[in-house]
């Protein structure tokens, strides 16, 4: 283990996080907003920055980076972050206690968009633009966004992208990866800059426009209202933005290809076939369960078009009350929360790639069970899966399980009920943000216990880093020499 | 495949259920029982037993079962035997509908335990008899016994043993399979008698006893008293069938080679040992979750061993109403649900053996995923296992899991709340009997609907016979010539 390169890079994160802090207070300062309310930013933002510089005082000689480092590197920024990133909330005393800052901090980085927060509209404007801006700053990933802003040999990153962004690995490592990762950024924002344009075209406010921007973006879900989306009350924002998920929950490499002229890479992709086909299935499903209780079947597909886009992306705008809706609608929901978006994307869950490979295995299992000598292959995007590839899949889905059960398990001593604790599990592992029962889109996690609320918040880290870096950084086989 | 030679075999299993109605018969005439209770019986077997002689009045030339057939006979047997059994009841109108009948019957054979009836104490002598005994012939397996009892060719038996036999296998396939299942049964008969005798020392009627050793041998659960268990009000009943569950959820295989002098399995077994760990680990969560409800901790002590030893063997007989318990030791149970015994014992769930590897190939992926270079072999009961079965174990998680959500989905439209539906499929999908919630120990399953208890009645047959020959049984391409 190089450990020096490891503090070495990390602390190099955790200075951009520092850095990043500027643009709340500049938002501070357009607000008008005093000193009482800037200076404990400002005070974060060096703490972040003067850390970092502690951790990058002594550069490494050896500037290799093999897989042990990379899972260091990545769970150990992203924890570093997710604490510094809470500064803010907890100088400035918007959430005087640091567990419940860490929590919120942690639900915006990992895109999650859970909140404890009960009145998040008497918080000022330059923490609400911060609180958005985690989820942007995570979605993307903050290691791809060091990679892509700072200079450094290029082969020592690629183990940094592969533990960081989500979803199973089919296609070689990209060679070029300062490029691949620049690109992916641009892109990232130019399509959130068209996002924003559009908002405001649909007469968002522009500070509004840019924290549903940045919630989007990321499929975070955090918004500047109680009421989340339902406050504006308005049926093109609603459209607006379930597009707009759904557009952020595509894999970027599809976006990257067509870049670069590739444009049948949609028509080809198996992964953005399933995934519509997912969409468009639950939309029938979910619209034929609640139809009744509509008077207009357009109002009715519009609300379970936003609550599947908003539910399979893992962001977690609130518009319809859904613990209301029948049961089945709410499994509906709930399987969407596993499934999550593409790979490669800003969403979470299980992912649809992982999804299909595992349709697919389990049809594998029946046809072997009737013909054992047939060979059967299992292809995926026109290729072959190997063994390997596919005995990896199936164990990182026994981890998921063993994951969320346990979560469930050090959950349950607050002894709330039983649906309301697995959703409480669902939607944080997922990075969703509203579960169901006592914790649905119009309540929050504030009444949880501190223990209850730090489980969650590594729950949340856990399931954005789909969990490997995360507990082999408590390994100690992982720091040995 | 080889129809004519499926319908045979199948004919001879259904011919063994109609014989085997006569039992019932003979008690019923030891308890004086009239015509109108015994007739319906006698008709019911008659039924089974014409049947039977229709399927086998045209002896296949072809003798071979291939894997296909295997899994035909074996899905087909069962569903048969289920619907046979489900007779006695709806002749009687006992249970005058069929349905409900088919759930009790199919409840009774998979050893699952789950009751539609609301007084079971209401039920002559004859029909509690035939419906504890649907206990023992389903825990052992109906084709186990005709295999037993028949004669016929020894190779054509084992794919019928591989696909009733539940847990993963690992051993080579017997060769003298006819020895083998001749030898189990005689096992499971001499156990079942020591128990009988054991617990009319303890002060059970003769009757009470027979009822109660069959629930137990085949970890069922049905009892003759509406209060199950807790009706004896006694501690000595309570720990025999503590420990007798216990014994008949060990892999049968352990007797099998003690008798032939192979004593030292009993300590070499790894199963066994993981098997006995996890009941007193769970044994101590418990005490210590629910300890101070109890005025006594021996008292305590013997109510966590009963439950967590009826969970475990997923016997489900009552005796304390865990729904009262707190939710961590709610979960407790669930995840005991899910665990269930050692393969090749009379228990369902996931089986210990399969838990175990899961663990084992969840740790090689942390391993993994740090040193990918390094060769990990994951080793069971001092064996390498090969990629090729680790594969086919990590599937058979995938299909466990398909197959408990479709279960819950379909129930969903109850609209029961979400706690009572994930536990009413837990429940009867690893044949355990009650669930939590409104169907915990202390209520049945009479208020479902027709189309839910047909559900349930499916998941609990998948569960006995582990998914792929149930839902193989309905792909044309088995049936293909």
């Amino acid at each position: 283990m190089n450990r020096r390169m490891v503090f070495f890079v990390t602390g190099r994160v955790v200075i951009i996080i520092g850095l990043l802090m500027i643009l709340p207070i500049l938002i501070g300062l357009c607000f008008h907003e005093g000193l009482d309310t800037l200076l404990p930013i400002v005070k974060a933002a060096l703490c972040a920055i003067v850390f970092g510089l502690l951790l990058t005082c002594r550069p490494p000689k050896n500037r290799s980076i093999h897989i042990r480092e990379g899972i260091a590197i990545t769970s150990l920024s992203w924890l570093l972050t997710v604490f510094f990133g809470a500064l803010p909330f907890v100088f400035s005393s918007a959430i005087p206690s640091l567990v419940d800052a860490f929590f919120e901090s942690a639900s915006g980085f990992t895109t999650t968009g859970s909140s404890i927060i009960n009145d998040i509209e008497a918080l000022p404007n330059s923490l609400l633009f911060w609180r958005s801006f985690t989820h942007f700053i995570g979605g993307m990933g903050v290691l791809m966004f060091a990679i892509a802003l700072l200079p450094g040999s290029s082969s020592e990153n690629i183990y940094l992208l592969k533990a960081e962004v989500p979803g199973p690995t089919f296609e070689k490592v990209l060679s070029r990866i300062r490029e691949v990762a620049r690109t992916f950024y641009i892109i990232y924002a130019v399509f959130a800059l068209v996002l924003f344009c559009v908002l405001m075209a649909a007469g968002m406010t522009p500070f509004d426009a840019i924290i549903h921007t940045f919630s989007t973006a990321g499929t975070g879900g955090f918004s500047n209202y109680n009421d989340s989306v339902a406050h504006f009350n308005s049926v093109p924002i609603e459209l607006i933005l379930s597009v707009g998920m759904l557009m952020f929950g595509v894999n970027f490499n599809l976006y990257f290809f067509a870049l670069r002229g590739h444009w049948k890479i949609f028509v080809k992709s198996e992964e953005l076939r399933w995934y519509l086909g997912i969409v468009l299935v639950a939309m029938i499903a979910l619209t034929a369960s609640v139809a009744n209780e509509y008077d207009s079947l357009l109002i009715c597909l519009k609300d379970t078009f936003f609550t599947v886009s908003t539910v399979i992306t893992t962001t977690g705008f609130g518009t319809v009350d859904f613990v209301q809706w029948p049961l089945f609608s709410q499994l509906i929901i709930l399987m969407l929360m596993f499934i999550g978006g593409c790979a490669g994307s800003t969403a979470g869950g299980l992912k649809v790639s992982r999804i299909v490979l595992y349709l697919k295995m389990g049809l594998k299992k029946f046809r072997q069970a009737s013909s054992p000598n047939r060979i059967n292959v299992v292809t995926y995007e026109n290729k072959p899966i190997g063994d390997h590839i596919q005995n990896d899949i199936a164990l990182y889905f026994l981890l998921y399980i063993g994951v969320f059960c346990t979560g469930i398990l050090l959950l349950s001593f607050e002894n709330l009920d039983f649906g309301t604790t697995v959703s409480a599990v669902t939607t944080t592992f997922n990075n969703i943000g509203p579960g169901l029962g006592d914790l649905g889109p119009k309540s929050n996690f504030s009444t949880l216990s501190d223990f209850s609320k730090i489980v969650l918040s590594f729950v949340m880290i856990a399931g954005r880093l789909e969990i490997v870096p995360l507990i082999l950084l408590f390994a100690p086989s992982t720091w040995r020499r």
